[in-house]
């Protein structure tokens, strides 16, 4: 479906992650020709910037699909399970960077760094999920090393800012903040306990294993990402008042023994 | 040298650890003759409360330790390293914060709920070590787990809270955090980039291995606590912005397996 210029969808556009993606549009003068900017309920009638032309949020629906080529979708898992679809029978490719499908075996599950080539499996759904943000970073850096090396074993800690929530978390960081300078009580409504000057090794929801369904992504995204079930994960995945950017500490065992040195030279060749 | 009540020094008495000390003292209602606080000469001059009394910190001198039964350390290494000698050689009891003596074969390394026997051996220098904050926390909740199942390896990744780099660090995320809030320039003094809304995977100074004192600190450290050279250690220290309360995640390998569920009942047990 390569063209000269693309009918482009924005599902969830006013979230944290489409200002992001609509932003990137612009910045990389990606070769739009219709762009429409979508949203559940609550965002419709939002008014939106993308090169110097103003737009209007529309509310998603069965039909807002048609005629478009590409769906860049990040509306929250339950809307992108109901929408994506839709929009693949349409004929219009989406890149999903909800967890909705990432686990799909009809569905490819890509980072351009470390699998591109599974991307060419997309047509039966006319899905590509894109993974967990924590996991991607991680499997950049591993790929490389896997490859040489072969990974037997990951031990992974996160630090995971608040913008990985979205937009109400950023400001209940900002907000508790606040209120803590400002000696007022201080309210929780997205995070079950303070996030201001505290970490919480709690994201997304507890699973009957004992992991947090963050952590199990994690496990599960990197064995399919890097095309080995046989790679060991375990994950401790942690919130921190950081507004923007996550890290991680990660401890990795391969079969071929590796020096730090040897490690170093090998991401300096892929750089 | 069981006594009714004991002639204690404090040494580093205005630091965020002896103030720490001096309190709790007091709360519990620690059997005290005579005491004195002392401090190098910039602490010196403050006046300070226990049980009601004001008592004003002198400067610590060759002569400080005489007739002193116990003296709780917390001036910082290079300080502890010329004075607990002093204190001790005087028949002072050192009990030292800093790492100054931790190494020291002679010098017995103590946590309390670990290797409460290994006090006995105090009398060679008269100076009992404390080991590193994020060790102690860590080897009080391994220690039952190594008794039944032998630990083999140890992976741990830190979140330590700005508490444990003293008093000026406290405030430097509280300007820090302002400053941003007012929109004025953050000013960097106790660590090497900005604390406020930031993770700094980096604690003490950088050694040639590429591992920081501080993680070395807990290699050496938890071996020495658990009596046990064998055990193999890899830390990621990163302080976070936290005003008090370090954290961790750990993870290990033992030589008989183990399920969750019997680590629980171990930690249940003990407690």
């Amino acid at each position: 479906m390569k063209k000269e210029r693309y009918n482009v969808a924005v599902a969830g556009a006013t979230g944290a992650v489409g200002n992001e993606m609509v932003s990137i549009l612009e910045e990389r003068n990606f070769p739009v020709d219709k762009l429409k900017l979508l949203a559940s309920t609550r965002g419709a009638g939002t008014k939106m910037e993308f090169k110097g032309k103003s737009y209007t949020v529309e509310v998603m629906d069965e039909n807002s699909f048609t005629g478009m080529d590409v769906g860049l979708f990040s509306p929250g898992g339950s809307v992108s399970q109901k929408f994506a679809p839709v929009a693949g029978r349409a004929g219009c490719v989406v890149i999903d960077n909800t967890s909705a499908f990432r686990m799909d075996p009809d569905v490819p599950l890509v980072v351009p760094e470390v699998n591109p080539h599974a991307v060419a499996q997309y047509a039966k759904r006319n899905i590509i999920a894109n993974p967990n943000c924590s996991t991607i970073q991680m499997v950049v850096a591993l790929k490389p090393i896997h490859d040489v090396a072969r990974i037997k074993r990951i031990v992974v800690s996160t630090y995971q800012s608040v913008s990985g929530t979205g937009k109400r978390a950023i400001r209940e960081l900002e907000s508790q903040t606040l209120a803590i300078y400002n000696q007022q009580e201080v309210k929780r409504e997205v995070y079950p306990h303070q996030i201001a000057f505290n970490c919480l090794p709690h994201i997304d929801v507890f699973l009957p294993n004992g992991y947090t369904k963050e952590e199990m992504k994690m496990v599960n995204e990197t064995r399919k990402i890097m095309e080995d079930d046989s790679i060991r994960v375990t994950a401790t995945t942690v919130r921190v008042p950081v507004f923007y950017a996550h890290s991680e500490a990660v401890n990795i065992e391969t079969e071929k023994k590796l020096t730090a040195d040897e490690v170093r030279k090998i991401r300096n060749e892929r750089n």
